[in-house]
C-alpha cells in the first residue's frame, strides 16, 4: 500500500466551488491524491493509524497550488534587459537578446529550470509555458517537479530555435507522442500570434491538437498595433479572424484578451474558449485593461497569468492575484467588481477548468491530485486574519509559501527547494549576460 | 571616538540626482551618518583601519531607507476586515471597528507596533503616519527605530479618541514640544479631510504647523464622492477650496490628488505643495488613476505611500513601486511614462524633499544620516541582473530586504527585527478579533 501522508492542524482553503474553509482541517494523501478532507477532529482512525508521515500545519493556510496559465520561463534569462517599450519595439528587442543565446537547447533548458525554481518557491505547482525548444521544458519540468503544459510553438519568421515550419510540426507532433500520457503533463500546440503565424499554420497547428485531444494557446488581441496589423492583412479584428478560420473552441486558450469588443466577447463565450488575464505585462507594457468583469460576467472562463519574466519581470502569482482584484476596480471606479472569491478561483480552479482538467486540478477535493501549498499567516504584514481568503488575495506573499507538494511530493520545504540547486541555477544565468549584452550592441 | 561601521563589497544604488551606482562599493557610517561612499578599492585606510564593525554585503544592493509618505499604522490592526466597498461605505464600517477598540490608547500603541515592524522588515525607515493617539504612534516608533513624521489630527465628528477640538489643539501642541527636537521624528497636523474638518479648524491646523515649522498634511481629492461632498458645502473642489484658505504651501502633503483637473494641478505646482501617489488604496477602493505622470512633468514633487493596511491590505512599498512604474503605463497605453529611476526616486529622495529633509535623508551621499537597507539578489525571481534599479522596481519585493539601518543603528538583521517582539505584537493583535466582530455585529 503506498505511503500515506496527513496533513493537519490546516486551515484549509479548499478553493472548491463553494469557497469552502475548515477552519481546523486536516488533508489525506496516497498515490499522489487526495483521500480525505474535513475536520481535523473528524479524521478516521483508520487512517491515522495508517499514515507513514504526519505533518502539523501549526494552523498555516493550506490550499490548492497555483494554477499559471500563461508564461515564457525561458525569458528569466532576460530579466530586466529591455525596459520602458511598447509592445512590438519590445519584442523586436527581447528578439534580438533571445537570438544571442537560444540557439543552444541548453539555454532554453537554464531557462526554463529559473522559471520553475521561481515558481515552485512561490506556490505555482501548475504552468502553461510557451517557449522555444519545448522539449527542453519538458525535461526540465520533470526535473523541477512541476505540472507543464506546453508543446510545439508556431511562428513563420525564422525562430530562435533555427527551425523551419515543418520540423515544427514534427516537434509538435513527437511532444505528443513522448508527453501525452506523461499524468504531469499537458501537451498542446501554441501559435506565437495571429500577426506572426499565417492561416495556413493556424489551422495545421489546430489540427494537430484536435487530433491529439490537446490545448490549443495563442497570444490574442494583446494590443490596438497587433489588431491593425491583423486587420490589414485578413480584413478583420484577431478575435473574428480567429473565428472564422474555425477554431475558436474548448481547447483554445487566448492569452490576454485586452482589445476586445461586445461581440468578440460573445464569439468567445459561445465557443467555450478561455482566456488568460495578465495584468502585470498588460500594465508594464501600456497595452490596456483587458474587459475581464464584462467577460467574467458574460460566462467566459476567465484564468491568471504571468506571462513572462521580462514583462514584469517576475512569475509572482500572488501579485498577479492582487492586480487582477484591484486594477478594474481602478479602471472601473467599482470598488464591487472582482470580489476576492473570484479572483482565487481564476488563479486555482479556473485554470484547471481551462486544462480541462476541473477534476483533477484547482481544488482540494477527495480524488483530485495532491497539488498543495502551506501558506504561513505569522508575518506582522498578515495579522491578525479576519478572513483566509481576503488575506491570501490582499496579504500574502511568494516569501510566505513555506511548503508545496505537487501530486503528493514535496518539492519545497520550509522555503528550500528540494529538486534543484537554485544557486547553481542563478549563477549560470548570470554567466550568459556578457554574451547577451555584446550581442544587442552589434545588432543593427 | 564613536563607533566607525564600513560596508564593503555593496551594489551601491545612491539614489542620489543623477541615480548614481557604484558597481563594487563601500560606505563608511559614523555617528549615525554617512562619512565616506565610494568604490570599495578607493576606501582609504585610514578609515578601514578605524573600523570597529566591517561588513560584507556579498555584491547585494545597498540603497536607502525606502520612505513612505502616507499611512495608517494602527489600521494594522483590522486588516481585511472590509472589503469590496467603495470608499465611503468602507469608510463607514472602518470607523464603526475602530470605534469599538481605539478609546484604548494602548491599543492605538499596539496597532502602530504591528505597523512600524511590517515596515521596517521591508526596508521603509520613514514613515508619515495619520492616526488617533499619535502620540502613541510616537512611543511605538523610538521603540521600533523608525524614523517618525506624524501629529496631531484633527476630525470634526467625534473620534475614536475622545478627545474634543480644544484637546486635540492641546495635543497636537503637546507632540511639537514633546518630539519637535527630535533627530528621528518629523511634526506636523494632520487634519483628516476637507470634507470632516471644516475651514475654520483646518486653518488653525496650519497656523500651528507653520508657527513650529512643520508639515501640513491632509487627504485631498481621494474620491469623486469627496469632491462633491466639498462642492456642495463650500461650491468649489478641494485643492481649489484649500487655496481659497490660504493653506496651500511647500509644507503641505497632500495625500492621494486622484480626481485633479489641470487648473488644480497649477494650483499645486505654484504653490510648492507635495502629493502623496497611494497607488493600491486607489485601485482597490476603487478611486481611479491620480494624474501622476502629467503632474510630475508639472514639477510636482510627487511621493509614495501605501496609505493604511486596510486599503491594501498591507504596506508594501515595493508593491507601491511596481504599481506606480506600471498602472500609469497601461491606462495612458504609454509604456515609456513612468521610468524606473523616477518611480525609485519617489520612494526615496522625493519622499525626503516632502519632508523638507533632502539635505539629511532620502540617497546614499556623504553627510546624511546613515538610514540603508541591504537588499538580497540572490533569488531565482531576481537573477539574473542586467540593472539594479529596474531590478529593484520590477523583481525586487519586501522579502528580499535583509539588513535594515536607521541612523547607522541596526534594526532588521537578515530578516529579524532587532527592537520588536513580532510574534508578541501578532499574538496581541490577533487576541483583538472577538471584540471588533462583535462590536460589528451589534452596531446598527
Amino acid at each position: 500500500m503506498p505511503d500515506i501522508l496527513i496533513i493537519t492542524n490546516a486551515q484549509i482553503v479548499t478553493c472548491d466551488k463553494d469557497h469552502h474553509v475548515i477552519a481546523s482541517g486536516a488533508l489525506v494523501v496516497q498515490a499522489g491524491r487526495i483521500c480525505w478532507v474535513g475536520l481535523s477532529d473528524k479524521l478516521p482512525a483508520s487512517w491515522r493509524d495508517g499514515a507513514h508521515q504526519l505533518m502539523d500545519a501549526d494552523g498555516d493556510i493550506v490550499m490548492p497550488g497555483l494554477i499559471n496559465m500563461h508564461a515564457h520561463c525561458g525569458d528569466s534569462l532576460f530579466r530586466g534587459l529591455v525596459e520602458d517599450l511598447p509592445l512590438e519595439a519590445w519584442l523586436n528587442t527581447v528578439w534580438k537578446a533571445e537570438g544571442a543565446i537560444l540557439n543552444d537547447p541548453a539555454n532554453c533548458h537554464l531557462g526554463a529550470s529559473l522559471g520553475f525554481a521561481e515558481l515552485l518557491l512561490s506556490g505555482t505547482t501548475t504552468v502553461m509555458d510557451m517557449f522555444w525548444h519545448a522539449d527542453q521544458s519538458f525535461g526540465a519540468a520533470r526535473e523541477a517537479g512541476i505540472r507543464l503544459a506546453s508543446g510545439g510553438i508556431y511562428f513563420d519568421p525564422p525562430g530562435m530555435d533555427g527551425l523551419g515550419s515543418e520540423r515544427r510540426d514534427q516537434m509538435a507532433a513527437r511532444l505528443f507522442a513522448e508527453y501525452g500520457n506523461d499524468d504531469a503533463c499537458f501537451v498542446g500546440t501554441l501559435p506565437h500570434g495571429a500577426y506572426t503565424v499565417g492561416p495556413k499554420a493556424l489551422v495545421a497547428a489546430y489540427g494537430l491538437a484536435a487530433e491529439n485531444d490537446g490545448f490549443f494557446s495563442i497570444h490574442a488581441a494583446e494590443t490596438r498595433a497587433e489588431q491593425e496589423t491583423v486587420r490589414a492583412s485578413y480584413g478583420k479584428s484577431v478575435i473574428r479572424h480567429l473565428a472564422s478560420l474555425g477554431i475558436l473552441s474548448k481547447r483554445m486558450v487566448l492569452a490576454h484578451c485586452v482589445h476586445v469588443d461586445d461581440e468578440e466577447i460573445d464569439l468567445i463565450a459561445k465557443s467555450g474558449a478561455h482566456v488568460v488575464h495578465n495584468p502585470l505585462s498588460n500594465l508594464k507594457l501600456g497595452s490596456g485593461f483587458s474587459p475581464v468583469p464584462k467577460m467574467l460576467a458574460r460566462g467566459i472562463n476567465v484564468t491568471l497569468g504571468t506571462d513572462g519574466p521580462i514583462s514584469g519581470n517576475d512569475m509572482d502569482m500572488w501579485l498577479t492575484m492582487r492586480l487582477a482584484a484591484t486594477i478594474h476596480k481602478g479602471a472601473l471606479e467599482d470598488a464591487a467588481v472582482m470580489p476576492t472569491k473570484q479572483v482565487l478561483h481564476m488563479a486555482t480552479l479556473y485554470g484547471a477548468r481551462a486544462l480541462r482538467a476541473e477534476q483533477h486540478l484547482g481544488s482540494l477535493e477527495v480524488g483530485k491530485r495532491a497539488d498543495f501549498i502551506r501558506v504561513d499567516m505569522r508575518g506582522p504584514h498578515a495579522s491578525p486574519m479576519f478572513d483566509p481568503i481576503t488575506h491570501l488575495v490582499y496579504s500574502a506573499a511568494r516569501s510566505d509559501v513555506r511548503d508545496v507538494f505537487v501530486a503528493g511530493r514535496q518539492v519545497v520545504d520550509e522555503g528550500v527547494l528540494l529538486t534543484l540547486d537554485v544557486g547553481d541555477l542563478c549563477a549560470r544565468s548570470t554567466a550568459l549576460i556578457p554574451q547577451i549584452t555584446a550581442a544587442l550592441k552589434e545588432a543593427p
